[in-house]
């Protein structure tokens, strides 16, 4: 079994107000060290399939056509093995 | 300069109704090989902080404080270095 841990941001370019929100958050905690800020989402998936190269391609496709929106957001991925 | 990237996933025994949503809905595309799907929160933070072991020590002190509930959320988290 592989487990795929996926994660989603806003593509560079495109408006984060909640990245800012939580970094003015951060600041207002004393946390001054946070020069940029964006959030995702992240999704932690348990795969049947235990072939990597098929496993990649399934989750660049879930991505593709459910999980992320090409449009304004990149994802990023990968794979580990689980017992 | 380094940047953090923070996976923030609710525990183990947490029900997680979104992530059963997803499944569903990856399930009813096709992808049938999804075992189990957990919907977490990823922050990306762009630090001025360059020493590891001190940056490190601030984002999980940011992760305990305002990013995470640890009553009911996992937190992990990745440093890399960046120009």
């Amino acid at each position: 079994m592989l487990r795929a841990r996926v994660t989603i941001t806003l593509k560079q370019g495109i408006l984060d107000p909640q990245g800012d929100t939580v970094r003015s958050a951060l600041a207002a905690l004393g946390f001054d060290g946070v020069a940029d800020c964006r959030v995702g989402k992240f999704v932690l998936l348990r795969l049947t399939e235990s072939d990597r190269a098929k496993a990649a391609a399934q989750v660049e496709e879930m991505c593709r056509r459910l999980l992320a929106n090409p449009v304004i957001e990149d994802f990023r991925f990968e794979l580990e093995e689980i017992p």
